[in-house]
């Protein structure tokens, strides 16, 4: 593993969620913003709306930075070529989000190379309404995740990820091993274990569907929690469909389409 | 602007497409791959192939990762604590593919402080079935985007992107007024036609539906260029639906479901 000062902004870097109160200057969010721009694109479909509302903001983050996927832009940049957008719309969002995302993780980036930190809210999808209503968006932006940010006031342990044998993959995708996935299993609960993060957080996702809770604050850890989530959490796709369609995009089949 | 080593290794990236004959250390291999993995997810979904034949990857890179948006290994997980995947898969690929361009910047950039380049290729997902066979990936993994990587051959300029005015609205999104649209269209495309890059490149995008050719490679630049990909390119959701489904995803309404 080699290190430089690039490579210890990423490795270094946790997710805060206390902040100071103190506001980023406007040079610092220039500098995080355009950092960000600078990411690589497909369409260049990134854009940011932000609020410096510390009172309001999630962790009363002095900066809250909702990362949208801004097809309204490139509509608007189109119309002056006499150009109409055909690509059908989850392909568009495929690249669309990379877009938002690559753009998004310069930001974290630049923000811990600041002496900032910050952290992801995921949940903006699934508050489109009332994001569109907020921020006065016209259709085709999607609000695709938020952004917290400012000086750090805890500084937590870096996360454990899986192993590298669970993530790299030369040439073919394996069998996995029983023993191979264990050792997974194991590096991420013993780690978040050994950090008392759900401890700390006093959270444990209530189980549904009539099932019997086996675990405690001292024993459950990650892929427990990460298994009541997508084991629990939004079965309906018309969720999310109607979510989209109220941001103006359609990702179904398409019944009746021009030309 | 504030600068820093970090900020400048985001600010001075831009595509490699030459790279030399020189095959990174495994050393450089783990640590590019182990800053990406520190990236910030939601649920660790992000998985990487990597092929080093320099003789058959695009542009002869020795590198090229396909990054995947990995649903199998996080079943496997599950399956091991009784549990099964719930959640709808198109609310999955929103999470998933933000999870898995997270680690793909963080590993841009590593590669960029450690002497590198890199290049996207955003075709993965239209390629999917026959990147399932090459790799013998199981069911549930989505290959998102391929990542070329090595010791550049090549020095490129930076390239453009739109003013600031068009990327961060603060509070609410403006009206596009008409002279900051033509502003951004200018920078854009007075940016790309500076650097020469499409008459180096030697490539226009054909026009369709029988419209007439109104540029030539001096004057075509980029916003024309974007307007013809997602103005005539990928029209029917149908073809990355297939691709989807082929790698196990269904994105589409449920018409039918358990519990």
């Amino acid at each position: 593993m080699i290190t430089n000062p690039v490579i210890d902004a990423m490795m270094n870097r946790k997710s805060i969620r206390k902040y100071t109160d103190e506001m980023p200057s406007d040079e610092v969010i220039e500098t995080v913003v355009r950092a960000g721009q600078q990411a690589p694109f497909a369409f260049q479909y990134g854009s940011l709306l932000l609020t410096k509302d510390i009172k309001k903001n999630p962790f009363n983050a002095p900066l809250l930075f909702t990362i949208c996927v801004d097809s309204h832009r490139m509509e608007a940049v189109m119309a002056r070529r006499n150009w109409k957008i055909k690509m059908n719309d989850l392909s568009l969002l495929i690249f669309g989000i990379q877009d938002a995302t690559l753009m998004a993780e310069n930001m974290v980036i630049a923000a811990e190379s600041l002496g900032m930190g910050s952290c992801f809210l995921g949940g903006a999808p699934y508050q489109s309404k009332k994001i569109i209503k907020k921020y006065k968006l016209p259709r085709r932006v999607f609000p695709l995740v938020q952004l917290a940010m400012g000086y750090p006031a805890e500084n937590p342990p870096i996360r454990p990820r899986y192993p590298l044998e669970l993530c790299l993959f030369e040439d073919r995708y394996p069998e996995f091993a029983d023993e191979m996935v264990q050792r997974g299993m194991q590096q991420m609960d013993d780690g978040y274990l050994a950090q008392d993060y759900y401890r700390r957080a006093g959270y444990q996702i209530p189980l549904e569907d009539e099932r019997q809770e086996t675990y405690d604050i001292n024993t459950y850890s990650w892929t427990e929690h990460i298994s009541r989530k997508v084991g629990q959490w939004l079965r309906l796709p018309e969720d999310i469909i109607e979510q989209l369609e109220a941001c103006g995009f359609h990702v179904g089949e398409m019944t009746d389409f021009e030309s």
